[in-house]
Protein backbone atom coordinates (compact mmCIF):
# COMPACT_ATOMS: atom_id res chain seq x y z
CA UNK A 1 0.00 0.00 0.00
CA UNK A 2 1.26 3.19 -1.04
CA UNK A 3 0.96 6.39 1.33
CA UNK A 4 1.55 9.87 0.96
CA UNK A 5 1.36 12.02 4.00
CA UNK A 6 1.09 15.55 3.85
CA UNK A 7 1.88 18.55 6.39
CA UNK A 8 0.89 22.00 4.75
CA UNK A 9 1.77 25.20 5.38
CA UNK A 10 1.99 28.45 2.81
CA UNK A 11 5.73 28.35 3.62
CA UNK A 12 6.29 24.79 2.99
CA UNK A 13 4.81 22.00 2.57
CA UNK A 14 6.39 18.83 3.55
CA UNK A 15 5.45 15.51 1.64
CA UNK A 16 6.44 11.83 2.69
CA UNK A 17 5.72 8.25 0.08
CA UNK A 18 5.95 5.37 1.91
CA UNK A 19 5.15 2.16 0.78
CA UNK A 20 4.08 -0.18 3.75
CA UNK A 21 4.10 -3.93 2.40
CA UNK A 22 3.84 -6.93 5.08
CA UNK A 23 4.27 -4.92 7.94
CA UNK A 24 7.49 -3.15 6.52
CA UNK A 25 8.17 0.08 5.53
CA UNK A 26 9.94 1.29 2.40
CA UNK A 27 10.22 5.18 1.85
CA UNK A 28 9.78 6.15 -1.82
CA UNK A 29 10.93 9.67 -2.03
CA UNK A 30 9.88 13.29 -0.20
CA UNK A 31 10.00 16.50 -1.20
CA UNK A 32 9.59 19.77 0.54
CA UNK A 33 7.21 22.18 -1.76
CA UNK A 34 8.58 25.70 -0.93
CA UNK A 35 7.35 28.73 -1.30
CA UNK A 36 8.35 32.66 -0.61
CA UNK A 37 6.65 35.80 0.21
CA UNK A 38 7.95 37.37 -3.25
CA UNK A 39 5.10 35.71 -4.69
CA UNK A 40 1.40 36.74 -3.70
CA UNK A 41 -0.61 34.36 -1.51
CA UNK A 42 -2.92 33.15 -5.14
CA UNK A 43 0.48 32.64 -6.85
CA UNK A 44 1.38 30.53 -3.67
CA UNK A 45 -1.38 28.69 -3.58
CA UNK A 46 -1.09 27.85 -6.88
CA UNK A 47 2.47 26.90 -6.77
CA UNK A 48 1.31 24.41 -4.42
CA UNK A 49 -1.29 22.50 -5.51
CA UNK A 50 0.48 21.92 -9.21
CA UNK A 51 3.30 20.92 -7.66
CA UNK A 52 1.32 18.81 -5.67
CA UNK A 53 -1.04 17.52 -8.42
CA UNK A 54 1.92 16.68 -9.95
CA UNK A 55 3.66 14.55 -6.89
CA UNK A 56 0.21 12.66 -6.70
CA UNK A 57 -0.34 12.04 -10.23
CA UNK A 58 3.45 10.73 -10.42
CA UNK A 59 3.25 8.39 -7.16
CA UNK A 60 -0.40 7.41 -7.42
CA UNK A 61 -0.97 6.62 -3.59
CA UNK A 62 -3.89 4.48 -2.26
CA UNK A 63 -4.43 7.01 0.61
CA UNK A 64 -3.44 10.46 1.35
CA UNK A 65 -3.11 11.34 4.96
CA UNK A 66 -3.44 14.87 6.64
CA UNK A 67 -3.31 15.62 10.49
CA UNK A 68 -6.18 17.26 11.53
CA UNK A 69 -5.16 21.06 12.19
CA UNK A 70 -4.17 22.27 15.95
CA UNK A 71 -6.32 24.58 17.33
CA UNK A 72 -3.92 25.98 19.37
CA UNK A 73 -2.53 28.26 17.21
CA UNK A 74 -3.89 32.07 16.71
CA UNK A 75 -6.15 32.76 14.11
CA UNK A 76 -3.93 34.74 11.74
CA UNK A 77 -1.74 31.47 11.49
CA UNK A 78 -4.28 29.14 11.42
CA UNK A 79 -6.34 31.37 8.35
CA UNK A 80 -3.31 31.63 6.20
CA UNK A 81 -2.20 26.89 7.43
CA UNK A 82 -5.52 26.62 6.30
CA UNK A 83 -5.63 28.29 3.14
CA UNK A 84 -2.66 25.92 2.52
CA UNK A 85 -4.61 22.75 3.50
CA UNK A 86 -7.43 23.51 1.87
CA UNK A 87 -5.51 24.20 -1.73
CA UNK A 88 -3.51 20.51 -0.64
CA UNK A 89 -6.70 18.58 0.66
CA UNK A 90 -8.56 19.88 -3.08
CA UNK A 91 -5.84 18.66 -4.85
CA UNK A 92 -6.24 15.27 -3.52
CA UNK A 93 -10.10 15.36 -4.04
CA UNK A 94 -10.04 16.30 -7.34
CA UNK A 95 -7.36 12.91 -8.03
CA UNK A 96 -10.27 11.03 -6.35
CA UNK A 97 -8.10 9.60 -3.73
CA UNK A 98 -8.91 8.36 -0.18
CA UNK A 99 -8.13 10.87 2.20
CA UNK A 100 -7.41 10.62 5.73
CA UNK A 101 -6.78 12.51 8.68
CA UNK A 102 -5.24 11.99 12.12
CA UNK A 103 -5.05 13.71 15.59
CA UNK A 104 -1.07 14.86 16.70
CA UNK A 105 -1.61 12.64 19.52
CA UNK A 106 -2.68 9.42 17.16
CA UNK A 107 0.64 10.43 14.79
CA UNK A 108 2.47 10.61 17.68
CA UNK A 109 0.95 7.02 19.49
CA UNK A 110 1.48 5.43 15.72
CA UNK A 111 5.15 6.74 15.43
CA UNK A 112 6.62 6.79 19.32
CA UNK A 113 3.96 4.65 20.52
CA UNK A 114 2.83 7.46 23.25
CA UNK A 115 0.90 10.51 22.82
CA UNK A 116 3.21 13.23 24.66
CA UNK A 117 6.54 11.77 22.74
CA UNK A 118 8.34 15.24 21.74
CA UNK A 119 9.70 16.14 18.22
CA UNK A 120 12.71 15.27 18.30
CA UNK A 121 11.98 11.98 19.78
CA UNK A 122 9.35 11.73 16.94
CA UNK A 123 11.89 12.40 14.35
CA UNK A 124 14.41 9.93 15.49
CA UNK A 125 11.36 7.34 15.32
CA UNK A 126 10.80 8.30 12.08
CA UNK A 127 14.61 7.42 10.70
CA UNK A 128 14.37 4.52 12.76
CA UNK A 129 11.20 2.99 11.30
CA UNK A 130 11.97 4.16 7.84
CA UNK A 131 15.34 2.90 8.32
CA UNK A 132 16.91 6.42 6.98
CA UNK A 133 20.68 7.77 7.73
CA UNK A 134 19.54 11.07 8.91
CA UNK A 135 16.17 13.00 9.99
CA UNK A 136 14.68 13.99 6.94
CA UNK A 137 14.81 17.79 6.69
CA UNK A 138 13.07 20.23 7.30
CA UNK A 139 10.55 19.34 9.83
CA UNK A 140 7.99 19.29 7.84
CA UNK A 141 9.06 16.60 5.76
CA UNK A 142 9.67 14.32 9.07
CA UNK A 143 6.34 15.09 10.62
CA UNK A 144 4.48 14.18 6.71
CA UNK A 145 6.57 10.91 6.97
CA UNK A 146 5.25 10.22 10.66
CA UNK A 147 2.19 11.20 9.09
CA UNK A 148 2.11 8.62 6.47
CA UNK A 149 3.52 5.79 9.10
CA UNK A 150 0.14 6.76 11.07
CA UNK A 151 -1.80 6.10 8.56
CA UNK A 152 -0.09 2.12 7.57
CA UNK A 153 -0.11 1.57 11.21
CA UNK A 154 -4.18 2.45 11.17
CA UNK A 155 -5.23 1.12 8.18
CA UNK A 156 -6.61 -2.02 9.18
CA UNK A 157 -9.46 -0.04 10.65
CA UNK A 158 -8.87 3.02 7.75
CA UNK A 159 -12.66 3.58 7.41
CA UNK A 160 -12.60 5.44 11.29
CA UNK A 161 -10.24 8.08 10.02
CA UNK A 162 -11.67 9.27 7.16
CA UNK A 163 -11.93 13.11 7.18
CA UNK A 164 -16.00 14.26 7.85
CA UNK B 1 -15.66 46.76 -15.59
CA UNK B 2 -16.75 43.73 -14.35
CA UNK B 3 -15.90 42.63 -10.62
CA UNK B 4 -17.09 39.23 -8.84
CA UNK B 5 -16.97 39.55 -4.94
CA UNK B 6 -16.73 36.73 -3.17
CA UNK B 7 -17.30 35.91 0.49
CA UNK B 8 -16.20 32.56 1.43
CA UNK B 9 -17.07 30.22 4.01
CA UNK B 10 -17.18 26.14 4.31
CA UNK B 11 -21.00 26.15 4.29
CA UNK B 12 -22.05 29.80 2.22
CA UNK B 13 -19.98 31.00 -0.46
CA UNK B 14 -21.07 34.84 -0.84
CA UNK B 15 -20.80 35.32 -4.88
CA UNK B 16 -21.64 38.88 -6.40
CA UNK B 17 -21.61 39.79 -9.55
CA UNK B 18 -21.73 43.76 -10.87
CA UNK B 19 -20.58 45.98 -13.71
CA UNK B 20 -18.95 49.47 -13.08
CA UNK B 21 -19.40 52.05 -15.74
CA UNK B 22 -19.39 55.47 -15.52
CA UNK B 23 -19.92 55.76 -11.94
CA UNK B 24 -22.97 53.66 -12.12
CA UNK B 25 -23.40 49.92 -10.52
CA UNK B 26 -25.50 47.27 -12.15
CA UNK B 27 -25.71 43.86 -10.84
CA UNK B 28 -25.33 40.99 -13.00
CA UNK B 29 -26.22 38.67 -10.81
CA UNK B 30 -25.47 36.76 -7.15
CA UNK B 31 -24.94 33.20 -5.83
CA UNK B 32 -25.09 31.36 -2.41
CA UNK B 33 -22.58 28.36 -2.79
CA UNK B 34 -23.50 26.38 -0.48
CA UNK B 35 -22.57 22.96 0.52
CA UNK B 36 -24.12 20.89 3.94
CA UNK B 37 -22.11 18.63 6.61
CA UNK B 38 -23.56 15.96 4.29
CA UNK B 39 -20.68 15.51 2.81
CA UNK B 40 -16.93 15.42 4.15
CA UNK B 41 -14.83 18.69 4.23
CA UNK B 42 -12.98 17.38 0.94
CA UNK B 43 -16.26 16.78 -0.90
CA UNK B 44 -17.02 20.47 0.66
CA UNK B 45 -13.89 22.24 -0.83
CA UNK B 46 -14.30 20.56 -4.22
CA UNK B 47 -17.88 21.35 -4.65
CA UNK B 48 -16.77 24.98 -3.42
CA UNK B 49 -13.87 25.13 -6.18
CA UNK B 50 -16.36 23.79 -9.57
CA UNK B 51 -19.00 25.60 -8.90
CA UNK B 52 -16.83 29.14 -8.29
CA UNK B 53 -14.63 28.12 -11.35
CA UNK B 54 -18.03 27.54 -13.45
CA UNK B 55 -18.95 31.41 -12.36
CA UNK B 56 -15.80 32.71 -13.31
CA UNK B 57 -15.98 31.23 -16.62
CA UNK B 58 -19.17 32.36 -17.09
CA UNK B 59 -18.89 35.74 -16.58
CA UNK B 60 -15.39 36.04 -16.68
CA UNK B 61 -14.45 39.18 -14.45
CA UNK B 62 -12.52 41.60 -15.06
CA UNK B 63 -11.23 41.47 -11.34
CA UNK B 64 -12.16 39.41 -8.23
CA UNK B 65 -12.06 40.95 -5.12
CA UNK B 66 -12.18 39.09 -1.53
CA UNK B 67 -12.88 40.67 1.85
CA UNK B 68 -9.27 40.34 4.17
CA UNK B 69 -10.25 37.80 6.75
CA UNK B 70 -10.97 38.82 10.29
CA UNK B 71 -8.57 37.91 12.68
CA UNK B 72 -10.56 38.28 15.57
CA UNK B 73 -12.40 35.26 14.70
CA UNK B 74 -11.27 31.84 17.17
CA UNK B 75 -8.59 29.63 15.31
CA UNK B 76 -10.98 26.94 14.87
CA UNK B 77 -13.35 28.70 12.79
CA UNK B 78 -10.28 30.12 11.52
CA UNK B 79 -9.01 26.87 10.02
CA UNK B 80 -12.67 26.35 8.44
CA UNK B 81 -12.79 29.37 6.55
CA UNK B 82 -9.29 29.06 5.48
CA UNK B 83 -9.81 26.31 3.65
CA UNK B 84 -12.93 27.46 1.72
CA UNK B 85 -10.93 31.03 1.14
CA UNK B 86 -7.93 28.96 0.17
CA UNK B 87 -9.98 26.91 -2.71
CA UNK B 88 -11.41 30.50 -3.88
CA UNK B 89 -8.54 32.14 -4.70
CA UNK B 90 -7.13 29.10 -6.12
CA UNK B 91 -9.70 29.21 -8.29
CA UNK B 92 -9.62 32.58 -9.16
CA UNK B 93 -5.10 32.34 -9.64
CA UNK B 94 -6.00 29.45 -12.19
CA UNK B 95 -8.15 31.41 -14.06
CA UNK B 96 -5.19 33.78 -14.16
CA UNK B 97 -7.91 36.94 -12.69
CA UNK B 98 -6.58 39.65 -11.22
CA UNK B 99 -7.37 39.27 -7.25
CA UNK B 100 -7.54 41.66 -4.64
CA UNK B 101 -8.56 42.14 -1.06
CA UNK B 102 -10.05 44.85 1.22
CA UNK B 103 -9.88 44.96 4.94
CA UNK B 104 -13.91 44.93 6.64
CA UNK B 105 -12.72 48.90 7.42
CA UNK B 106 -12.36 49.66 3.79
CA UNK B 107 -15.45 48.09 2.76
CA UNK B 108 -17.55 50.00 4.81
CA UNK B 109 -15.91 52.80 4.15
CA UNK B 110 -16.83 52.76 0.80
CA UNK B 111 -20.24 51.02 1.01
CA UNK B 112 -21.83 53.41 3.55
CA UNK B 113 -19.11 55.75 3.91
CA UNK B 114 -18.06 55.29 7.62
CA UNK B 115 -15.57 52.47 8.92
CA UNK B 116 -18.12 51.81 12.21
CA UNK B 117 -21.07 51.21 10.18
CA UNK B 118 -23.04 47.40 11.67
CA UNK B 119 -24.40 45.35 9.13
CA UNK B 120 -28.03 46.40 8.90
CA UNK B 121 -26.05 49.61 7.47
CA UNK B 122 -24.26 47.92 5.01
CA UNK B 123 -26.91 46.18 3.66
CA UNK B 124 -29.17 48.46 2.95
CA UNK B 125 -26.73 50.66 1.08
CA UNK B 126 -25.53 47.57 -1.30
CA UNK B 127 -29.69 47.44 -1.43
CA UNK B 128 -29.77 51.46 -2.73
CA UNK B 129 -26.30 50.99 -4.60
CA UNK B 130 -27.13 48.65 -6.58
CA UNK B 131 -30.99 49.47 -6.76
CA UNK B 132 -32.26 46.37 -5.80
CA UNK B 133 -36.03 45.90 -4.78
CA UNK B 134 -35.47 43.61 -1.33
CA UNK B 135 -31.60 43.24 0.59
CA UNK B 136 -29.83 40.34 -1.08
CA UNK B 137 -30.29 36.80 0.87
CA UNK B 138 -28.03 35.34 2.87
CA UNK B 139 -25.86 37.92 4.56
CA UNK B 140 -22.89 36.45 2.51
CA UNK B 141 -24.60 37.22 -0.73
CA UNK B 142 -24.91 40.88 0.56
CA UNK B 143 -21.67 41.21 1.49
CA UNK B 144 -20.33 39.77 -1.27
CA UNK B 145 -21.61 42.38 -3.43
CA UNK B 146 -20.51 45.16 -0.97
CA UNK B 147 -16.80 44.09 -1.54
CA UNK B 148 -17.80 43.94 -5.15
CA UNK B 149 -18.28 48.18 -4.92
CA UNK B 150 -15.36 48.72 -2.56
CA UNK B 151 -13.37 47.81 -5.36
CA UNK B 152 -15.12 49.52 -8.22
CA UNK B 153 -14.68 52.85 -5.70
CA UNK B 154 -11.06 51.81 -5.11
CA UNK B 155 -10.34 51.02 -8.71
CA UNK B 156 -8.64 53.93 -9.75
CA UNK B 157 -5.76 52.76 -7.56
CA UNK B 158 -6.46 49.59 -7.39
CA UNK B 159 -2.35 48.08 -7.39
CA UNK B 160 -3.11 48.70 -3.68
CA UNK B 161 -4.58 46.73 -2.95
CA UNK B 162 -3.65 43.18 -4.82
CA UNK B 163 -3.56 40.59 -2.54
CA UNK B 164 0.34 40.44 -1.17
Amino acid sequence: MRIIGIDPGIAIVGVGIIEYTNNKFKVIDYFAITTTPKNTMPERLEIIYNRLDEILRLYNPDAVAFEELFFNMNAKTALTVGQARGACVLCAQKRKLNIFEYTPLQVKQAVVGYGRADKKQMQQMVKVLLNLNEIPKPDDVADALGIAICHAHSSNFKDMFRIK
